[in-house]
């Protein structure tokens, strides 16, 4: 590509894939496909054989999602997630990492966690130990939760009001930075052996912390990592949400793909991003997408119908009715869903809500087409490509964050199919930049000075 | 060995391996040794590589060491910790797991998690995903914490008062069980792919606890794992303390070295467990150990000599003030050391209490060989191992726990000279049983009736 002109080039695309460490994640049912391989999560090999397969295809990352809580809204039991998989059961994302880590040597790791149900000072120290065993290639996803069953898991009656959540969030991030960036200066670690100094005490100091949730005085037990503070993902796309995440995120996870929407949305972003201080270049997007690719369109389609026959709609209204707070069993096919204030997600409520004339149970599980909201993309590599172009080109998107349908298949068929066609079209990457994984994405290890956890660093 | 009756057969001695993701763990100063290799202890591959040598020993475990705050008893500062890397930077010990069980078939891993400041819910989750990930190699010790820093670190003035931190274990204890032996029936798992159902609801139950310090009301999120409730290790020799290992400790780990007293010491374990409705072969007695090993006693002697160049007595009296709550630095040399009720190891404390005539920093410090109070055993691998049958042998101890001195060496002449050494006499297995931890240790996979984790399974 080196004799076209740059601004001919076309834009390069970021990968990732979106995992769970449970049976059933985004495409409710297809556990029960005869290839699929989802009921392995709880082996070690099935998790080091996909990080080793997205690292052949050169993936930025694994992003694994994560719940505390069981989806027990649809008929008012979890009876339903249990019998379909929806998520449950479901093991700690963060376990995965190590092992990973060790069979790889560039795929970066985002790990959800919500803050509400995690001591700060912990959790602080699980990341920065992450980070250091990685070599730099851990990130975090800062999620709120949305289930009342996580609060009564955690001994409360129901869980903190949707915005109160977020404000607890920034409460708990002010913590952290001051653990990750302020406890350690660069130069504390001297690990001198003749002089037997480990650490210079005048160069590590104590953050203290008195805010409205959270109170601290204490040294932060890890000695500062590659990245010191993980990179930061983050979903939230209520009106509070993006608040938080102009503030904080260094990449964000949307939805939906029409590309004026999207294209609209991004800017929001980048405008958010602005207006709390930061630099356009400060933020990417990653979009949620399901692809499901074969040698020709024909066959993708054939593969599409294939799959279709294992996804299960009563599974995805199970998600449904958890992440909308909205019980769709007391509903008939064809009666409208009344919208109403609920504790959950907020965006997704606000879909139903903004649906013209009127969603009922029947159009959304019409649009559930793999057991899930997302519609998959389809075809031959070539239609895939230019799909998934047409976001990157038209609606400025940074990269995807890929569901899976089934494993391993729904992987190597990205590696193996799509990602060459990618390259011949010179839009993806055709090697790792060496470095850790905000290197990757950013160009440096550390947080640039624009982002509100510079404040606690060392003059 | 089959010709010799089974009575005049050694009894076999079990070996785990001490450690901490930490610079400097029991010999402090030792990291300062030119060979030693502490300080890579925020890489994987530094874990990977121990674990692979251990379990070329056939050590049953590596049981690794944790606190969640820094020793600032010593002069009232963490300063002195610091400088010698006294247990301080230390990372999380959770995260080494999933990659050394990837490493490795049989090993064994035993965490210390303090669950005063780990909520239950999440942790009993972690656990359980570490116990599908390893295929039932996870033990966890339970330690009650002494630091008033890592009080302050979870946003209290002080910790709990050492007696009331039991009891607070002993609830906490109470809903582990409830979510690892009675959330989910052994058959509630079904994965059926032709009828659709992963889990039968039918099976699966909400655990409701309403105790004096924990409230919950969930759905345990992982399915059944090997072991279900990870091997119980404790350490606590107080009156309290035995009396909280005497209910629920598998194996108990021991101090002191004195075959009539650790006789005494071992059978009060056991009788503990009897009188608490157990067998006597329900608990494991295992003895904190430091070896010096060498082809000859005098090269052991030499070895010896060249690692006390490099022990700390400085560090050692950091450790020694934080275990005890008393600040040593305020001591002249000879001057006898106060006993005074404080909230920390009370059997640190008692031991100096019970010192004749009075025990002052000088005498301290004469006891501290290699940087702690644990004397070595020293010599060739005949003399060590008559140490350590005399020992199995004279004080009916199972097995024994050693700390590190300098890595590998200390790791790789346990395998390389003693464990054959053993294995000549009989003392030693010659292979791994298969299954899991608690298989290999009790020949059962699962607690027995007698535990008191029992009474929460399904009927």
């Amino acid at each position: 590509m080196n004799d076209v002109p740059k601004q001919m080039r076309p834009k390069r695309m970021r990968l990732m894939a979106f995992d769970m460490n449970t049976v059933g994640h985004i495409q409710q049912g297809l556990w029960t496909h005869p290839r699929d391989r989802s009921v392995e999560y709880r082996t070690l090999d099935h998790w080091t054989a996909l990080a080793r397969t997205l690292e052949r295809g050169l993936f930025d990352g694994l992003f694994l999602a994560d719940v505390l809580g069981v989806y027990d809204v649809h008929g008012g039991s979890p009876g339903p997630a249990l019998r379909h998989g929806v998520q449950v059961p479901v093991n700690d994302p963060l376990m995965l990492v190590p092992a990973m880590a060790a069979a790889t040597r560039h795929l970066g790791f985002g790990v959800t966690v919500n803050p509400s149900y995690d001591p700060p000072f912990p959790f602080a120290r699980r990341m920065s130990t992450l980070d250091h065993l990685t070599g730099g290639r851990i990130g975090w996803n800062i999620v709120t939760g949305y289930l009342d069953s996580a609060a009564r898991a955690m001994g409360l009656d129901r869980q903190v009001a949707h915005d109160d959540r977020y404000d607890v969030a920034d409460d708990y991030m002010q913590v952290v930075y001051k653990l990750w960036e302020g406890s350690w200066a660069d130069d504390a670690v001297r690990a001198d052996r003749a002089a037997g100094v480990y650490a210079d005490p005048a160069r590590v100091r104590a953050v203290h912390h008195d805010g409205p949730h959270y109170r601290m005085d204490a040294v932060h037990l890890a000695e500062p990592s590659p990245q010191r503070t993980p990179v930061l993902f983050q979903a939230g796309s209520s009106g509070r949400g993006k608040r938080f995440a102009a503030s904080h995120a260094e990449c964000v996870f949307l939805n939906g793909q029409a590309v004026p929407a999207l294209r609209a949305i991004v800017d929001d972003v980048r405008a958010g991003a602005i207006a709390a201080g930061r630099l356009p270049g400060d933020v990417l997007a990653f979009v949620g997408a399901t692809l499901v690719i074969a040698e020709t369109d024909a066959l993708a389609q054939a593969k599409l119908a294939d799959l279709r026959r294992y996804a299960s709609g009563e599974g995805a209204l199970v998600h449904a009715s958890a992440s909308m707070g909205i019980d769709l069993a007391a509903y008939g096919m064809d009666e409208p869903i009344q919208v109403v204030e609920t504790q959950a997600i907020r965006s997704n409520l606000e879909a139903v809500a903004r649906s013209a004339p009127v969603m009922t149970k029947r159009k959304l599980l019409d649009r559930m087409v793999l057991g899930s909201r997302q519609a998959p993309i389809v075809g031959s590599p070539a239609t895939v490509a230019d799909a998934l172009q047409a976001l990157t080109d038209g609606a400025g998107v940074d990269g995807f964050i890929l569901s899976r349908t089934i494993v391993p298949d729904c992987v190597t068929d990205v590696v193996d199919l799509l990602v060459p066609e990618l390259q011949r079209r010179g839009a993806y990457k055709e090697a790792y930049a060496p470095g850790t994984l905000r290197g990757k994405l950013f160009g440096r290890d550390r947080l640039p000075g624009t982002h509100p956890a510079a404040a606690a660093r060392w003059a």
